[in-house]
């Protein structure tokens, strides 16, 4: 079965925004046995679509297109495929008032030129929109004129923004895709998100272990993010799923701690699983990584049962004056030492009254830095009921990076020591 | 001119990787008007490279691969396209002399394989690669025998490692493209970035007030995220930039306050300047934002100097502790209340002595709601030496969208304060 992508956007042409569909929908097409063949990013005017749009028809089993369903006159997609397919658009009335009823809901002014959202193709299936105004659509194309016999194709049709698309693809998408074109060949796949183990040792590893298995057919895909691999394992055939486990099972044994989780599982999620499970608490004294660490754990539904409070100490006053960090500390050991997060963690885990508390100082960049402390230079404390551990590290990256790693590092630590048995 | 790209790599497809280099290519030749029409992206296999290739050759001047030039068995995009053209391949000894010395020079052992990168198409400019070791090459297609009546066009093929590709695009792509194609015509572009207006009121009010402008060649794109829309101007031909310098003095005049900045500017980037020049200071209280402000601000380098503590207080306990609010405020009114964000962003700008101090309090869901205060409500305060004016809003939306609507916002509204002339 072959799998088409066209993301349409004047933007991405221009390089204004990142095209960050592509990698969604292909991993998730991916992680459900549908490999992409081809992905194609067209500018918002009715020939590059339509052209694009031909072309992936003629060869497509399913073609899924992204954006150009909104309001505005740079959002041609419906019209152009519409006259392409010569089928007549028409305004459909529970869309139009599920549309007026987002605007009500959020109290604000709808223009007269959102209604062209309920305007929906002749035949098409209609896709739900429950972030969103402009709903989705799915075409069967059959005839398909473009195709050599006239083969039948999908044609889906996705909202640009992702907030909206995601949820769409989840429900109504996959359903679709699994009612027309139920699973023939059975497909397996796991993806074990790991943390702390540089890409290419990690590779070695896997590589290592999983020779044997490689060998009858086991596939895998690495991807890499700052501090954090994925690593995917899958199977087809008739006993892909034990193929996959059997990897999975090998995996864990040769990686142990280092895989932290499953899926689209983020290590916030895990770490704030984990202490509501032990019905235990946290606090956060954060300076370099200004507030990361808090906005990932509060990232989490369910979060505030478990973090209490957070400070940003961005100045030396705000460490003596809320985290409690003594002056001389400060004055003999400078603010980015063990020293001072040490303090710091002991404040916040004393003041809030939590079970644990983590502190962070060290040097973000771009300036700041000194030979005995160059930038990316970090002190991380972990305080618990057991006392006070403080690591020292080097995260010698980019200012959003190093605050990306530093937080990966500090929550990697604290799911560390949630994962021994609780004491008592 | 038509310039397409086209990017391989069977990692692209499985989602694997991020497509970097698309809005990189796409950036970079935008800005100097050299608008791409479509870039689409294909797997390593020799088939749909191939397709892939000869559709672009088909249609424009210039076709930019990405990627399947390495020493490895997926690299396949150089025997491809010397076949495709019905050239030969053959070793060229400097290039070889130039891999040769890279693996001496980083005292690392160069596999048989790796040779292959010195095979040069007949009749290829050897685009050299400063940073890695399999050159670039661009292929004078004329006459083309994809393109109807033989137009010529020019095939540039750059590595897929990110550092090899940019030094080769900055200097002899650069270089050939200007000499194969001295620019003809002008061109201008200008992007505007706006905050606080629905997307389709403001292209209702920008396409009202430029309708004169665009009916004479000035292009209109947007770009929305939430809360913010991004508004790029564009024109070609001899006045381009008095069109848009035009066009942009109309839309301030139109927008004012709306328009927070230009190019790649963000809104915490403008209120951390505006801080700085000021030489004020600030402090947060975030309750459901749980850190997002704190962590956008300090992604600004130099953050430091203006934002001297936030607080992250995320439980009743924490708002009383560390905020200073009132055990009978938060009983008779709720911590979601506008009293409740009054008394925190009057602890917040008292207990760390700043100038300003915002403080937020809400419901960021999925749970927590009620008929009263359904999730998304939020109130908002800011102090200032004025004193304090608290803002109730209802941002309806998930979790994380709902934490950059509402930080959005915010900063926002401070940044509209600090506009005013300073006082004293």
């Amino acid at each position: 079965m072959r799998v088409e992508i066209i993301n349409t956007g004047t933007e991405l042409m221009l390089g204004s925004v990142l095209n960050s569909h592509q990698q969604w929908l292909c991993r998730e097409l991916s992680n459900r046995g549908l490999a992409v063949a081809r992905q194609t990013s067209v500018p918002d005017t009715g020939r590059e679509i339509e052209c694009a749009v031909r072309a992936s028809l003629s060869r497509a089993d399913v073609v899924i297109t992204t954006g150009g369903l909104g309001p505005t006159s740079d959002d041609v997609t419906r019209e152009i495929i519409a006259q392409m397919l010569g089928r007549s658009l028409s305004e459909n009335a529970e869309v139009l008032d599920h549309i007026r009823t987002f605007f009500l809901a959020r109290n604000r002014p709808m223009s007269e030129r959102t209604a062209v959202q309920a305007m929906i193709i002749d035949g098409a299936v209609i896709l739900e929109n429950r972030e969103g105004t402009a709903p989705g659509m799915a075409i069967h194309v059959e005839p398909n004129p473009f195709r050599s016999g006239g083969k039948e194709s999908w044609l889906i049709m996705l909202p640009g923004p992702g907030r909206e698309l995601r949820p769409m693809f989840f429900g109504p998408v996959i359903q679709l895709l699994n009612r027309v074109f139920p699973v023939r060949e059975s497909f397996a796949c796991r993806v074990l998100r790991t943390v702390g183990i540089g890409e290419s040792i990690l590779q070695e590893r896997i590589e290592r272990a999983l020779g044997e298995q490689r060998a009858s057919g086991l596939e895998l895909g690495y991807c890499a993010r700052p501090g954090q691999v994925d690593v995917r394992l899958s199977a087809r055939g008739s006993g892909a799923a034990e193929q996959v486990a059997q990897a999975e099972h090998i995996l864990r044994t040769e990686l142990g701690d280092g895989i932290f989780g499953t899926g689209e599982e983020t290590l916030e999620q895990i770490v704030v699983g984990m202490l509501t499970q032990r019905k235990e608490t946290l606090a956060l004294a954060e300076s370099c990584t200004g507030g990361c660490v808090a906005n990932r754990l509060t990232n989490v539904p369910g979060a505030s049962a478990v973090f209490r409070a957070g400070w940003v100490t961005y100045s030396n006053e705000a460490k003596r004056q809320l985290a409690g960090v003594r002056p001389e500390t400060l004055q003999r050991f400078g603010a980015v030492s063990e020293d001072v997060a040490r303090e710091m963690a002991a404040g916040a885990r004393h003041v809030c009254q939590t079970d644990y508390a983590i502190a962070i100082t060290g040097i973000a960049g771009p300036t700041g830095g000194s030979a005995a402390k160059p930038v990316g230079t970090v002190f991380t404390a972990l305080a618990s009921a057991e006392g006070i551990q403080v690591r020292h590290d080097c995260h010698s990256w980019d200012r959003l990076t190093f605050k990306e790693v530093t937080a990966n590092q500090a929550l990697n630590w604290l799911r560390l020591l949630l994962q021994k048995p609780k004491i008592g």
